[in-house]
């Protein structure tokens, strides 16, 4: 049934020539440099936004291994901020202050895939944004009161949760499926034991609003698989979710050509509510604390579909009705049927098992397989406001429009080049907005002026309100986008911009008079403010800015920033001392540290403040042990 | 002379007054929400680069407390790259390979400020850019070949070396005086010993083209006070460079009052020539291994020049006739003749020594005050191609631009807020070209999207191609821009796409058959190639991407990228091993490190590159030790 499948032998040879040959389309529209024709002056309408106006959409990017979160507006394509999540951020001194280093855990960077907004009945509701980190299994949660990473939790068995974060439609779970096999806790094992000793373990989040924390609450051993991309379930398929895998082969080296040798790998259909209530009556193990299921043991609940070889997206329909498998090997997108499938599980129409977990019977669940002429590398679909679904092409460099219902395809539009993800205005959610499209371009080879052999990626905006995609704006991004989300502005309810004084805060202090040093024995803790333009560590000494210690003495700085006017952020930087945090209006920030150099370091504001800005500055002066 | 002086008794309370009441002009050309107003859509077309067109100009923006380098395009204003210098940077994993591991000297923060291309006869030359960082006291060149930092130095005894980096016409010298005085060496000294123990220490650092080495030429033991901002003399006063300082009260806490004391401090005047000839004939002290020269000893070379109180901003005029001092708590720019300086100085019209260094007469050097009605925090001032000035005002939220031969105020146009800094097309050189200018505003407020109370930064691109200034473009930054400049696109001469192969790198593999591992006792030599889609690390494995080693060994990895295509780079990182870096198409890097958690860890590219990106990876595997 799956048509134009490419052979499995030549596979690899493929795959180096694909890669070698990616097909840039050209794009037609712009007119010769130095003059503006017609369709740019449009263009350049649609997407500026002038001063005393805002933008109508927010974009949340991945930073990919930046570790970060990217803001954006639409339509401007403006980056407004950087959120530091899993790598220190040396511009807001996050990572360096007490409670940001100990939420990092000592690791030095991350890798940030797929942000997921919190939902509600399978809409947006603008609370938070959950992401994962690749590189050290962790997955973070941001407040969008405050656009600050609120809490990280490192997962253990879950090695490198490329496949998440992706959220239950009323955020009852947020799963974390790995990307890598390997034995629980990390323990050492060969790879000739791979069958035996390797798990791909998929970790069930839930974040307690109340607490602010992330919890794990249990885990799926699932086969020693790499499971690549995720989406929940909506409406009617709302208890249920489902993941693409690759290398269901079990290959343990060269994947790129061993891990492609099977005609189909698998999605996984999973129902998570079946799961909590397995979890509830206790069919699980504990495995080094954690309530570990293993699917093999389960009557049901966890199914396997065959799809064409490494897809790449799953993505479930705005009705929640389909589950729609991107090849990125097989040039075709496979759209399948949740009404099918939940026939089909009903009916028992397993052709086998596979590690235990039910294999259901490929035609019985499949709807229909769209085949775009000449369209190469379908990496990922999402969706508009009129039962159209977009695919970004990766290896063809082009975004194609089609319609869910039919297959047929609507329009093709060339991106430049390679696109991984694209993301649509509330493309996720059972209710998307059409309107706009982006395009997430891994390359951008001579797209801007050079800056030596590090490209940047490229992110194209494009207008979807017309019945041919248009594009608009084209900017360069910091690494590396790999997926986004778009939401409403107006979702976003009240961000704080200045944070609420706390007067049972013992850290702080919050008048002029109040700030002052404590010595106990070896400790020195120092309770001051900033202000403008002036830090004021202890009220009553002759010099207010001064911090005297003597060397070895643990130095314990609580810093409060009293100015409570928005966009009044004041910074504190110890000159060669290492030490480095910002303080935003309203906000006390914690830093602690062994001051084992004696010497005299000036400290000083790092965030210019204020005409006196310059001025604000003290001395810590570390008194020689000897 | 000197008009509307700020008393200084009540000074710390205006201080305070000023910050609180930063006056926000209206911006009133903007139309309502939604609508496009016809200028709106002239400026819409002013900024817009249409896909297949280039900027025109590059702007290289500080990044304050970021520790990098900016890389915008004008018009358009898109943030093209960011350039790691002073901070470790995980998206590029520079601070991660060993090279520049090493170059960050353990620091893992910097806080860069003011950028300086290099010059040819007082014109940028495309070649490097010059940048010091307040922080750490280091002064670090970004070759623009590559756009990577090629060299940092740490300078000791220069301690915040806020007031940098100048480059002479042709780039003999780079300058790095202090912002902050301290006893040499960062030895302890009480404050009390603040007159006698403290200095103002500034670094002659030269750059070696051939080494591509920064090299630490002499230093100069100013007087204890703070030096702000600084400009090279050009043509006719080539041979000579000026310093803005403050705080010559010698105050040793809270400066917002006590440095604001005085009605004058001084710009240091000096000639970088006869200095150099001063170090060539022997007139330095060797002070802990570096020539220090002490200008109470020189005969001539350095002179003082009274200015109106703390001012921030001096710049000469492109002619090289003028140097020019902001105000900052004056609210005049005083220009300031070289010809009549150097009168002066040929005439002895000196008002008597400051720390044994010469002071001039002020009126015999003073040409003119320039005092627009009601401008109020005058900071820099940058120039067009038709005799004008421009001068960001910091309180009053604005720029001025007046004429240097009559001082007329000719434009004035609000900003959205508060500018430090601004940058003209290449404004900064013998021959600015107009055109542009951008603002570089420190406040946003409630320019864009809010993202909770850390606001990003403003710059705004300003048309100088009318005789009235016009706002073109306004666009959020990343923290934190202290100054940028602004060069031709054209100028940057053939940065390279793809770096050389080169044959005679040891550390290197160039195909795919050469990989291997070598074990010396316990450290394990790993040489790996990275190509799409795989990496191959021991040719001759079983398994070519397995890294199998025992707990405790060093293990050190050379990693080429033998992809030599334009934009294809490859990361490499090893989950929950805190490893990161990237290789670019025909680099090699190498990254060491003790393996000395057992267990099972993957590795991966980290930056999507080919279809088969995915299944780019392979395992570290670390034996346990018992």
């Amino acid at each position: 049934m799956l048509k134009k499948y490419i052979s499995p032998a030549i596979c690899g040879i493929l795959s180096g020539l694909l890669a070698a040959t990616l097909s840039f389309a050209d794009f037609g529209g712009s007119s010769a440099p130095g003059t503006a024709s017609a369709s740019d002056a449009i263009n350049a309408q649609a997407s500026y936004v002038p001063f005393g106006q805002k933008d109508s959409y927010y974009l949340f990017a991945s930073g990919g291994h930046s570790g970060q979160l990217y803001v954006y507006g639409i339509p401007s394509m403006r980056k407004i901020r950087t959120i530091p999540v899993f790598s220190p951020d040396t511009a807001s001194g996050y990572g360096f202050d007490d409670k940001t280093k100990k939420m990092l855990g000592g690791y030095t960077w991350g890798d940030l895939h797929h942000p997921a907004f919190s939902e509600t009945n399978g809409e947006y509701n603008g609370k938070y944004v959950f992401a994962s980190d690749v590189a050290n299994n962790r997955i973070a949660v941001v407040d969008l009161k405050t656009f600050t990473t609120e809490d990280i939790l490192q997962t253990p068995n879950t090695v490198g949760p490329h496949c998440a974060a992706f959220v239950t439609q009323n955020s009852e779970y947020v799963f974390l499926p790995t990307r890598f096999s390997a034995p629980v806790g990390q323990q050492y094992a060969p790879l000739d034991d791979f069958d035996s000793k390797y798990k791909g373990v998929m970790s069930a989040i839930q974040f307690n609003e109340q607490t602010k924390k992330l919890e794990l609450a249990y885990q799926v051993a699932l086969p020693p698989w790499s499971y690549d991309l995720s989406d929940a379930g909506k409406k009617e398929s709302g208890d249920w979710a489902v993941l693409t895998t690759y290398n269901t082969e079990e290959a343990t080296t060269n994947l790129e050509i061993s891990a492609s040798q099977k005609d189909r790998d698998y999605i996984v259909l999973f129902n998570w509510k079946e799961l909590a209530q397995d979890v509830k009556e206790g069919k699980y193990d504990m495995v080094d604390g954690v309530k570990m299921i293993d699917p093999a043991k389960l009557q049901s609940g966890i199914y396997l579909v065959p799809v064409a070889k490494s897809p790449h997206g799953v993505d479930v329909s705005p009705d929640g009705k389909y589950f729609i498998a991107s090849g990125k090997l097989a040039p075709a997108m496979t759209v399948f049927s949740f009404a099918k499938a939940f026939d089909a599980i009903k009916n028992q129409k397993f052709t086998g098992k596979d590690h235990g977990i039910p294999v259901l019977d490929y035609n019985s669940v499949m709807e229909r397989e769209v085949n775009p002429e000449n369209a190469l590398g379908p990496l990922h679909t999402m969706f508009d406001d009129q039962g159209n679904a977009y695919t970004a092409m990766f290896i063809s460099s082009e975004i194609v429009k089609w319609n869910i219902a039919t297959g047929e395809t609507l329009d093709r539009i060339p991106v430049q080049y390679a696109p991984g993800h694209l993301a649509t205005a509330e493309g996720d959610s059972v209710s998307p907005d059409g309107k706009w499209l982006v395009s997430l371009n891994k390359l951008s080879k001579d797209n801007f002026l050079s800056v030596g052999p590090s490209h940047p990626e490229t992110l194209q905006l494009i207008d979807l309100s017309g019945s041919k995609m248009k594009l608009v704006q084209t900017v360069p991004s910091d690494p590396e986008p790999h997926y986004a989300q778009i939401i409403k502005a107006d979702k976003i309810k009240n961000p704080i911009n200045v944070y609420p004084k706390d007067p049972n805060n013992q850290d702080a202090v919050w008048d002029t008079n109040s700030p002052h040093i404590e010595r106990h024995g070896n400790e020195v803790d120092v309770y001051g403010v900033a202000l403008r333009s002036k830090f004021i560590m202890d009220a009553k000494s002759k010099r207010p800015d001064l911090i005297q210690v003597k060397q070895g003495d643990k130095v314990v700085i609580h810093l409060t920033n009293i100015d409570l006017d928005e966009d009044i952020t004041h910074g504190f930087g110890i000159n060669n001392y290492d030490i480095n945090m910002e303080v935003q209006p309203g906000e006390t920030k914690t830093v602690t540290f062994i001051a084992d150099k004696p010497g005299t370091f000036p400290f000083y504001c790092t965030n210019f403040c204020s005409a006196l800005h310059q001025e604000m500055s003290g001395y810590l002066l570390v008194e020689p042990k000897s």
